[in-house]
């Protein structure tokens, strides 16, 4: 018997119009290596507002209960071309207990246990997920849980990929977020030099009460002399941002040059010889991304994801990233959460305009079981 | 006894005022592997022009015989900070006839011959180059050799860069230069696809002379559906770009990721998972290069030099490179140049406005000493 229950679809047609609204579906009997999950908690993270609210116009938008239909401005109605009119689910992650189980032995195994997953449709009552990226949870609540993936994965990812690539110190670009706070503890767990960039004086107490070493305000009037004075501290050549569009990598870019520049015994037209590393990891900002030509041509950007870092990291290494994450649920990798909302409770105007400004320490929680 | 002679000079003050002269200077004797070169000819490329001219206000500089004084606008002056006050040569590379050496046997043996070297101080009389970086030219005229570094192994890193990352195809913006010609032919004889930009009709007709089967018109309607169909007959997602500033890097990455997206059978937020590779390898326009956030997050982006890129390949890969060059000297590599000047008809208000313009084909040849 496929089991009934409500999830969050969002649907973008052709014509700019956005439709995100709860709905009744079927799931299907688990088969194989899947299990079925009754979602008890799944955060609303950045990476799922693309999809969810993306750059839509939420103010002027018709709202009903468990429904809002909102129009998607250009460029961006276009640039999403390839999902027009395909009814799409949401929610990368949350944690729930298994009701149903495929045949695989690694899937019965985890049959009435609570797990955290990873199941694409988490902003739903139930969800079909891959028992190999299921994380049993013990005694830990699902509340715990729900957030055990995209950011702890993350944080743990750039110092994962910065030691692969030889780095001794990390740049990020927000620091004073969930994830950037989990990266003050790694990086201090693992040794590795990390130069936080926040936006406000609260934000940098919050960082320095975490032990952060190098903390610099973006809003100070001497902030680029500060950051400077942090790379060449610290060696942070390599930098990861999530805000995408606007200045900051280019400013870190500028930085990390001058610190460079600052080095050379001579001149040279091409700039300095030193190799500077940002990623984009997230579009706080949906404007473009400028970089001006003040930093010679020994740099790379690049696109960061999760989900490829962890292929090209194998399965040993993501194994051992995950067994961190469960022994330092609570401490290293706890998430907190600004407000509880149930699926109905995602589409209210008051909750999408708070949620979609995504504010440092301000994360909602879905209970989509309520 | 030093040699005296002639040199162009060229000097840039903290408040902006740019000097760039004819004057006389002593040049030492050639020690151990250096070998003294009395200068024939050499080009003003394009790498050349970030020292000589940058952005400097050229149109309301004074010219005086022999020297030319402009002015540096902001933030291209504060942004040479570190050249402030120096009094630099420029010229990278040309070709002359040895007329005094060190005591190495490699520069021993050059005596009397003509050779292309890599001085640094091209565009000079005389100019101290190593010999290990100096190719005899054999029976070749020093307007053949005078060329035979930058544009040639420039073209040449290209292939052997995609070779190494595994690519089969190569994407250039700027197909008609001297340079992309170069390519054209280096790829037809290496047996890889290439996509060649182009801004004018009589551009594209040039290379579909010389073999091309991708040429593409940026001045067509259609440019962006026939960049596509290009990219998808090659799988050229990997591409070269002398352009930097503006939106030319922006187009290709959106191109190569529509022609992914064209071949996912499944929507993803996160875009495609096909690997995009740009470099910036020049800066044609000294505006700032604009990303938009229209292809994921599968890309890379890099500035690319050809004296690192040497480095990395090794000095076997660099040695057959440069006997490449010298087996197709006046084929594949020949350059050919617009107008040839002495040292003062490089100072001129025609030549100056003239050869900054970089024009596909209008290069200029210096004849050192005339």
């Amino acid at each position: 018997m496929p089991t009934t229950g409500k999830q969050l679809f969002t649907t973008l047609e052709s014509d700019g119009t956005l439709t995100v609204e709860i709905a009744s579906r079927e799931f299907p009997e688990p088969t194989g290596n899947q299990v079925l999950v009754k979602m008890e908690a799944a955060p609303i993270n950045p990476s799922d507002l693309a999809i969810l609210t993306g750059a839509a116009d939420f103010e002027n938008a018709t709202y009903s209960p468990g429904k809002v239909v909102a129009k998607m401005p250009e460029p961006f109605n276009s640039g999403q071309k390839a999902r027009h009119g395909q009814r799409l689910p949401a929610g990368n992650e949350g944690a729930g207990t298994v009701v149903a189980t495929g045949d695989s032995d690694m899937a019965k195994a985890l049959m009435g246990q609570r797990v955290a997953c990873v199941p694409g449709n988490a902003y739903s009552e139930y969800a079909i997920a891959d028992a190999a990226m299921c994380l049993p949870l013990g005694d830990h609540s699902a509340e715990d849980g729900a957030s055990s993936f995209v950011n702890p994965m993350t944080a743990l990812g750039f110092a994962e990929n910065a030691k692969m690539d030889g780095q001794k110190a990390i740049l990020h670009t927000v620091g004073a977020s969930n994830l950037g706070q989990m990266l003050v503890k790694i990086c201090q767990e693992d040794g590795l030099g990390l130069v936080n960039i926040v936006r406000k004086p609260d934000q940098a107490e919050l960082l320095k009460g975490l032990g952060a070493t190098h903390v610099v305000d973006s809003s100070d009037a001497d902030f680029m002399a500060k950051l400077k004075a942090a790379i060449d501290e610290t060696d942070a050549f390599y930098g990861f941002d999530p805000i995408g569009g606007g200045t900051m990598v280019d400013t870190c870019f500028k930085a990390m040059e001058q610190v460079a520049v600052s080095k050379m015994t001579e001149y040279s037209r091409y700039g300095s010889n030193q190799q500077k590393r940002m990623f984009i990891y997230g579009r706080l900002d949906f404007g473009p991304t400028t970089l001006t030509p003040s930093y010679g041509f020994g740099w790379t950007l690049s696109g960061w994801l999760l989900t490829p870092f962890l292929a090209t990291a194998g399965m040993e290494t993501v194994m051992r990233m995950r067994k961190r994450v469960l022994d330092n649920l609570t401490t290293t990798f706890a998430s907190s959460y600004k407000t509880k909302v149930d699926l109905e409770g995602m589409l209210t105007k008051d909750a999408i305009l708070d949620y979609r400004q995504m504010k440092t320490g301000e994360k909602y929680l879905v209970l989509p079981n309520g």
